[in-house]
């Protein structure tokens, strides 16, 4: 037997002794590997190996990014044991968390929204003062089923005006974008469904379809939509349920939807009774307004969702679902049912803030903001050899290709210790197919130390 | 071919047409019976018939209590055709509906929270008016994974005081109480599992879990506590995954939990690997506290949950999870997965309302206004023969049984004619054992109009 054999052994069977005293307990967190190094005195590499082992016995397990622990009576779900083993640079659990993670004081490059000061401040802080003097009911009550109305009449109205025709009564509120959808998972899929998503797409999409255990197909994304003939042979292929997909704005490419391939796409999904998810959340980015799915199919197998947190704030939450009134009432039970009723409060707040006449100004300011920051952003990029995939007629996204196929992941890992926080390609790609790109938020790129980070981590990785 | 046959199928063959003609679209509304009848000229009886047959036919649906649709494209999950048919008046998710449809200015005894003016109001518009000179992060930005730390910090020092040791990691903030539920459910749960609750428990967890799709078992709740034998019976014989109970008061009976009760239910949970959700949203109802599980336990299989909707505010979204830090880890994957990041302002505003000075002071009212109206209301309804099963020690509720096994439905649907909704037992019963019971709140009992109804409909009942 070979000495580090030997030791392996040793440093599994404390572990075990520890376990059985229960010193340590079942879904504890153990000692980190270094730590355990030290206290045995030991290399690193043989406790790795160790407790690696003892994760193949089912004793431990381990969490990507936080350590090693002890496992529990039961056996939970775990999301980040579902599916592939991803790098933790392009899961998408793991880049929510950094991104949402607001106390390290990092640059979010790769961040999905604007910086607090973009947001409607001023609006939202006219908000609270009103509604500090509202009705007793208004600040104690749950809402109505379907969501305070004053909000869905207004939805109604501005649906209305991108040629959807929902009725109040077709509106039911949510507490976010994110929400929606999952209601809409949970009403239309069952675990083994298919669902189609761009590739690339939001990488949420796939971290929420993972929960509902449902098998995700990607079609590729083009400049106009989905690539329509891949389209077609993934329905072919895999009888999918469901399509999620932006309108308006594509995540992350920016890219916008062609009349014609709308068209084409609603051609085919009504042959082959597919329900599509259209996410509308970027509408009030868009400068020349692109066509949207619902309007061209009526709301019959189309549902449209949004949300304000990407306009007015992200701390209020609130969002909305737009489809037809037989689902809608469907879908107000399992609202119900999961997450009893709606508060009055935000959609309340919300609603003036959207109402208020310095809305439209505020938003104004921010398309003409992104604007600049494009263009400003793009040379800048440029000149590291970091080209956008296809310029962005509008919104905060620049999805852009590395140089020489460089890794994306090993970038982000990279750009990570010096306080960079940027978002792989592969996060967003079902296919893994995206290696070599990054999506980039102008909105967040402003900072010269951005640059200078990323061209000395370029450096690193070229060097390689 | 008799002349009623013969009308039937004429009103048949008109929808079939109408529906063939796309001036019926799937998915949407016909008109009601009454109105058919009138266009056609038959009788009602004649197109309900008809209308039934086509239901029957699998050409159109009926959803109870709103009417008859075309079938649409796809057959998506409806609640309400999940698990045993049940009378409206006893139908979870109809009685939540009923109650929070604020637009009807109806008396609801059978509502399960404080009428608007018991709530913290002043304390809601003092800390909006706070807000509304919050940070701009705090006005716009997500919240971190876990939510708001002080909130969090907050509630970490309340439950030491409770002898729950739970460090600010091992909680996680939701958009509500129910929400909590839900995650821990879909981390916890696979369809088919069987989950056991109190009989009778509070409505909406039955219409929570029949979302998951698993056995919900039934164990009889005594005024100490789950009955012990029949706990142990069920877990030898269904092999539940997880026990979802209330602690401190109980939902609908306002007992509580006594300690040598605790003590053998968390020996059983032991020897049998079942999980535990308390429940303890009625916490600060509590004049004498009763055992929470989660201490006793040390939060090792038993997980807390919590909002504030009952005692602040219900328009204010905001609930937490205290559980093992292992299990929030994976809570919080699931929580970004679903809905995102969570609000940051609701939260604060919470904060602000219940580390408030008034706070103390409003909660003292509120327990002894609940104590007047209890003294109140138990003599009125024992007047009309109506009696509760225990005194309550504290709390909203009174779980009452009507004289003679008089039938609560019925009951109910009488007095709901006259503007009085009820919460008749079997919507809180799993065995539909407790159809003589009724549910009353006496914060929503006190206009004396309820003693006239409920004598009248009594009489009704009565006499049939």
């Amino acid at each position: 037997m070979k000495r580090s054999t030997t030791r392996i052994a040793a440093v599994m069977g404390e572990v075990h002794a520890r376990i059985a005293a229960r010193s340590y307990r079942a879904g504890t967190k153990i000692p980190s590997v270094r730590a355990m190094a030290q206290t045995l005195q030991v290399s690193v590499s043989t406790v790795l190996e160790a407790y690696e082992r003892l994760v193949a016995e089912g004793v431990l397990y381990a969490r990507p990014g936080s350590g090693f622990y002890v496992e529990g009576p039961v056996a939970p779900l775990a999301l980040t044991e579902l599916g592939p083993k991803l790098d933790r640079e392009v899961d998408p659990l793991w880049i929510s968390r950094q991104s949402l993670d607001t106390a390290t004081d990092a640059l979010k490059p790769g961040c999905g929204w604007l910086p607090p000061a973009w947001l409607y401040e001023a609006g939202v802080r006219k908000a609270l003062r009103n509604v500090a003097r509202a009705s007793a009911a208004q600040l104690t009550e749950y809402a109505s089923p379907h969501g305070h109305g004053p909000l869905r009449q207004f939805l109604s109205r501005r649906l209305a005006a991108s040629g959807i025709d929902a009725a109040p009564e077709q509106i039911m509120l949510t507490e976010s974008g994110t929400q929606a959808i999952d209601l809409i998972c949970r009403f239309l899929l069952e675990p083994g469904d298919t669902v189609l998503v761009d590739d690339p797409c939001y990488f949420n999409f796939q971290a929420l379809l993972k929960a509902h255990r449902v098998n995700v197909v990607g079609v590729p994304y083009r400049t106009t939509g989905a690539d329509i003939e891949a389209f077609g042979a993934a329905l072919a292929a895999h009888s999918p349920r469901l399509y999620i997909t932006n309108s308006g704005i594509h995540n992350p490419t920016g890219a916008t939807l062609s009349p014609v391939t709308a068209h084409r796409l609603l051609k085919l999904a009504d042959a082959c009774n597919l329900v599509i998810v259209e996410d509308d959340i970027f509408a009030d980015f868009e400068t020349t307004p692109a066509p949207r799915l619902a309007a061209f199919d009526g709301l019959s197998r189309v549902i449209q969702i949004g949300s304000f947190s990407k306009t007015v704030s992200a701390s209020i939450r609130c969002g909305y679902v737009a489809a037809r009134g037989d689902w809608i009432e469907r879908l107000v039970d399992l609202k119900i049912a999961t997450s009893f009723g709606g508060g009055r409060l935000a959609a309340d707040i919300i609603h003036q803030a959207i109402t208020d006449s310095g809305y439209r100004k505020h938003m104004e300011r921010v398309r003409r903001r992104l604007n600049d920051e494009r263009e400003r952003t793009v040379p800048k990029l440029s000149a590291l050899g970091i080209e956008p995939w296809t310029i962005p007629r509008a919104g905060m996204f620049l999805w852009c290709q590395l140089p020489e196929r460089m890794d994306a992941a090993v970038l982000a890992r990279t750009c990570l210790k010096d306080g960079v926080v940027l978002a792989p390609g592969n996060a967003f790609s079902q296919s893994l197919t995206a290696g070599d790109y990054l999506r980039f938020n102008v909105a967040q790129a402003g900072d010269g130390k951005l640059y200078e980070v990323l061209a000395r981590a370029m450096n690193l990785c070229a060097s390689r």
